[in-house]
């Protein structure tokens, strides 16, 4: 039953990938036994409710190999899951999704998509992304452990899997993933290599001849070799030594055929594209399977898949269920935490705990107020934790409470994570404990977001709520020049659909801004914040932070109401636009300053809104942003003005930044000034 | 004099950081005799010409210790050079310049910054890109001495040294550049690991435990070991193994003393602040320097480095110039390569090499038309060479002249580079060769440039004309899906300053991408292409593709000159947009198409021609782009419309997926029949 298990699987992906005449059909027929065997024999996975908090994770970090996961999940008989954490009674992927595999809203799409498709644990394709991910899930792993086991009742003691290829283990972002992993002792993680040495340019020998078993050696992981790929027993007996490991995370590595059994077998040439008919009918001569039957699904096959993984998650869910519901009863809280975090909700009341900031024109860097803030959100909300990229002291992130601590071996409790200099994991790790249901941010400069794009833009695509803290936002940063000041990344950012990126203007729109990030269940967002000190707005002479809601608001109106001009600006632009206000109002000019925190939060809201805020009318329109100019013009139109970044910045004291370009109250209250007036002529 | 030597660089960057009030004294504190030491004895480089083809490299990846390398240029006497690579009367660095450490205009900025300061091989500060650049640097002397050296004449033999910091070795693209140069067997290569044990969370140890030799050992280096970067001997006997190797890069791991002599020695804190005043004195103390002495030079010191590295570098220098005449006068073509190659200049007439393509209304992938093109220019310009991150079969990067070969230990005249799935060294290796005055490209997916965006970006701010070559441009990778399907990236690179972003509408505006990425100078590019056929616009019927150079450009008048509506498109959507003005010309509407491959060019043209282009009147315009519509509000205006991407994409054949995200004839044509029709109410 294995070896016909392991060939209707790799049926299935010859047949997807030939009727969708596209696909990578080399990968799933060299790692099918392995999956197979993980999955049959070892994962803790219960087809009817592949939510359940306490399953073994599975990651296809090479995604191109999805034919094989929609496969498995097809086999399983895996159960479709709604938005809402519903468990349907529809099968997450049909035989007819299969056969319009890479089609339209076929739950086969070309990679696994998380929330498209349920049993998915996490979008892979990018490579690299899905093994990082892994590691993510396993530090939630042991820190679930670590928060919610009680004496005779283990709730969470899942394992993680994640199988990777040759391009996976080249790509940074893994290296980095594997050191900390190391370092941080994960036992419960467990990479799988299909080393088939073959990728798109050739022999991976052009170009990756380390030993990479005595890397991982190196960075503390314990390393299995499987010579054959096809030896089902040799997979099963590594698959043990990781069950047995106590110190470090396993590496196994499995060396496999590429396209095996197919005429290609071995070639690049099966990596990326159909076999075609003729020698997709050859393999299953090979693999000993009808060469005429499509989609062919041996009978007692689905049973076999049934008794196997399909009893063996049936009863470690049944048992896990009885022993939660004993545990809710005697522990009736954390119960109810780890209930709410699995619907992505957060503790009643957690609003209570945002402070508010009194007037002082002095103030404080956003970065610091963000701290504060985030303080008193994670004592209201026991599961938001994370860390940074070695800059903690900088980014103002560290949890300070009492028994925060740090997560590290032998301190699983810890809320502290260290990623050290590892920006693009430190994001996928994130992302990673976000599918495991936490409510994780990590830290960085914002120059530094552009290391960390690949996992950023998984987490918008996914759709899953983690906070991306940047500091140091602007030329602010000062002396550290050019190489440390962001230009483009705002827009950068503000490109990337479904990203929300906040950069509020003093602490109150801080706490404003967090209000909302708390409480998003489905979306990323972006928190962009000052190095410097900005002062805190005087609130009783402007409008309520509470606008930051919607975007953007009126933050302060002309004097009179007659409007001259719009000055429009975020962040650390906000006080000056205020400024310039004041100075024109002593020459009669009505100066509308229109904070816009949220660019996106802004575009949902209703035209009418919009244009309350923005009068059509008014076309004397001059934003302020000390970053690229990209994307203003919608707000200012072509009458308006840009107070932005043209090139990059410099080193030097901020104050002399601001002169060199141009983010003085003199400056945009000549532009302002003149627009107001050629306004004031037209009248 | 070596501890004198040393204890002045000490002094001169205490006293620097003390002066500007920010920055990094720790570091330098603890590498200072490393760097002295490589400087003084080993570094073949002369100060009177640091410009000089055959000097060693020295990167310094760890660029917050930029006031190290401040004090040797200024101590060396390295001389300035102008913009046209003469070199100057005066000094790099001056006392006055260090005096005004971090200071807008001081040649001593916060971070080393190419270009501003000679003497300066590459910016750092970004951690990990110097050392992934030093390999492209390395690679790039290999090659030069395959292509250029003769018997009796060993042209190019230069070394590559860098020093990286534990933020360097942490980050995932060292790793990647790691591994590569492992491969690469670079035997000219060392880099030496600042191993201070410190960063700003505090001690390395909370996040970094592996045993770095040991992985590096693995990628196939030689690793050598210095226990107290205070023993100049020790440090100059590990640098003797470097030279002695003939197998493998090397790595030095010296083993330092963050703030050494300083009150602070051993702290994270003193890492990123000044140590202030008092400790300064008490560290001037310690190291038997006046401890009142502000930017102290003793007697003799200046001259010791002129005995060292000066009369060194100078004969060294002198000695390859004579052998380079007599090589000029024996080999006139390889010298003349060199010398225009020095000056950023190509080879006469290369122009003349372009082809032009038929129209063919099936048409080409621009891909495969830029491959065709990228083989024609790099005919004629031998030192044009690159390669991908794996996908240069799907890239159609690669160069297939006879001879164009490989670059691989053993051929190293090959002029195809084998990256492996590393986009983001790919990018910092084409970086490094680039600054070694080779004229690199690389390529990959779109999608993956937000994997290199580190190194993208430092192409941009050096302002080295690398070629970034991004193909898989949209929607168009089809079923692949929103994994492998760009939205936010032509966005995320149009924000960029100083980076040129070219996507062609058809094979011929191909070309004329080329012709001017070709000629750029000071300038990267970045090529974005299809997967898919284009067509090859008719020009006999259209105007002709040289209108590229402006940016954008009336690539279809109104049939009758009288403009309705504009439609304003970039790449695979051009065609779209000249079908709809058939269309509706049939209805008696003027359409206008307005092609616009480079946004920046455009943006350089004087308003007079742009407003030719874009006549202010006509605000019935329709922007079309598989894309994030961020910055087209510009282009189109308040009452114009985009027809753009505002998610992510889907798996799908592209037809479903041009249905499904609306960039069909239909589509298009409604909306701008609207425009043009509200337009001519209002007329």
């Amino acid at each position: 039953m294995d070896a016909l298990s392991i060939n209707t699987i790799r049926g299935l992906c010859l047949d997807a990938v030939q009727q969708a005449e596209s696909g990578h059909p080399g990968t799933p027929m060299d790692i099918a036994p392995v999956a197979y065997t993980l999955w049959q024999r070892f994962l803790r996975f219960d087809p009817a409710d592949p939510i359940w908090p306490n399953r073994d994770r599975f990651v296809l970090s090479e995604g191109h190999a999805s034919a094989l996961l929609w496969s498995l999940l097809h086999l399983t008989g895996v159960r479709a899951v709604d938005p809402d954490y519903e468990v349907l009674g529809r099968s997450a992927v049909t035989l007819e999704d299969l056969k319009t595999f890479r089609r339209l809203d076929s739950h086969a799409p070309g990679h696994p998509e998380y929330r498209w498709t349920s049993g998915v644990e996490a979008t892979t394709g990018p490579l690299g992304q899905g093994v990082a991910m892994s590691v993510g899930m396993a530090m939630a792993g042991q820190w679930l452990a670590a928060r919610y086991n009680r004496n005779g009742f283990p709730i969470f003691d899942f394992d993680v899997y994640a199988i990777a290829g040759d391009g996976c283990m080249m790509e940074g972002v893994s290296s980095e993933a594997a050191s900390l992993a190391g370092h941080q002792r994960l036992t419960n993680l467990c990479w799988i290599y299909d080393s088939n040495r073959v990728t798109i340019e050739g022999r991976t020998d052009i170009a990756f001849t380390e030993d990479l078993a005595a890397r991982f050696i190196a960075y503390g992981w314990n390393v299995a070799t499987v010579a054959d790929a096809n030896d089902v027993d040799q997979v099963a007996r590594a698959l043990h030594s990781f069950k047995a490991e106590r110190e470090r995370p396993t590496l196994i590595v499995v060396h496999s055929h590429i396209g095996y059994g197919s005429p290609l077998e071995g070639s690049p040439r099966v990596h990326g594209e159909p076999l075609g008919v003729e020698a997709v009918k050859a393999t299953k001569r090979f693999l000993g399977m009808p060469e005429d039957a499509e989609f062919f699904i041996p009978d007692g096959v689905y049973d076999w898949f049934a008794k196997g993984i399909g009893r063996r998650g049936a009863d470690a869910r049944a048992e896990w269920e009885a022993r939660f519901k004993e545990y809710a009863s005697v522990h009736p809280e954390p119960a109810d935490e780890i209930e709410r975090m699995q619907r992505r909700e957060l503790p009643d009341g957690w609003e209570d705990v945002l402070p508010s900031f009194p007037p002082d024109p002095k103030g404080t860097a956003t970065r610091a107020s963000s701290g504060q803030v985030l303080n008193a959100v994670a004592e209201a909300v026991p599961w938001l934790l994370g860390g940074s990229a070695d800059l903690a002291p900088s980014t103002k992130t560290r949890l300070t409470s009492d028994g925060a601590g740090d997560f590290q071996p032998g301190e699983r409790g810890g809320r502290n994570f260290h990623f050290g200099v590892r920006e693009h994991t430190a994001a996928a790790i994130a992302n990673g404990m976000a599918l495991t249901k936490l409510r994780p941010y990590w830290s960085g400069f914002l120059i530094f977001s552009d290391y960390a794009r690949g996992a950023i833009r998984l987490s918008a695509l996914m759709e899953i709520p983690v906070v991306h803290i940047f500091t140091h936002d602007s030329i602010g940063v000062g002396e550290d020049g050019p190489t440390h000041q962001p230009v483009e990344q705002l827009a950068s950012l503000r490109a990337m659909p479904g990203l929300l990126v906040f950069r509020p203007a003093d602490a109150n729109e801080v706490v404003e801004a967090w209000r909302l990030i708390a409480g998003l269940r489905r979306e990323p967002a972006a928190l962009v914040l000052s190095r410097q000190p900005l002062p805190t707005l005087d609130r009783s002479r402007l409008n309520g932070a509470d606008g930051v809601a919607k975007g953007a608001y009126v933050l302060a109106d002309a004097p009179n109401g007659r409007v001259d001009v719009i000055l429009l600006a975020t962040g650390s632009e906000v006080a000056l636009a205020v400024a310039v206000r004041e100075e024109l109002a002593g020459e009669g000019i009505g100066v509308r300053v229109v904070s816009m925190p949220c660019w996106e939060l802004f575009e949902r809201q209703p035209r009418e809104y919009r244009d309350r805020v923005l009068p059509p009318e008014v076309t004397a329109r001059v934003g302020i942003e000390q970053a690229s100019t990209l994307g203003w013009d919608r707000y200012v139109g072509p009458e308006g003005a840009v107070v932005g970044m043209h090139t990059f910045g410099a080193s030097a004291p901020l104050k002399q930044l601001l002169s060199k370009f141009g983010f003085t109250p003199e400056k945009v209250s000549g532009i302002a000034r003149e627009l107001a007036m050629r306004r004031k002529e037209v009248r």
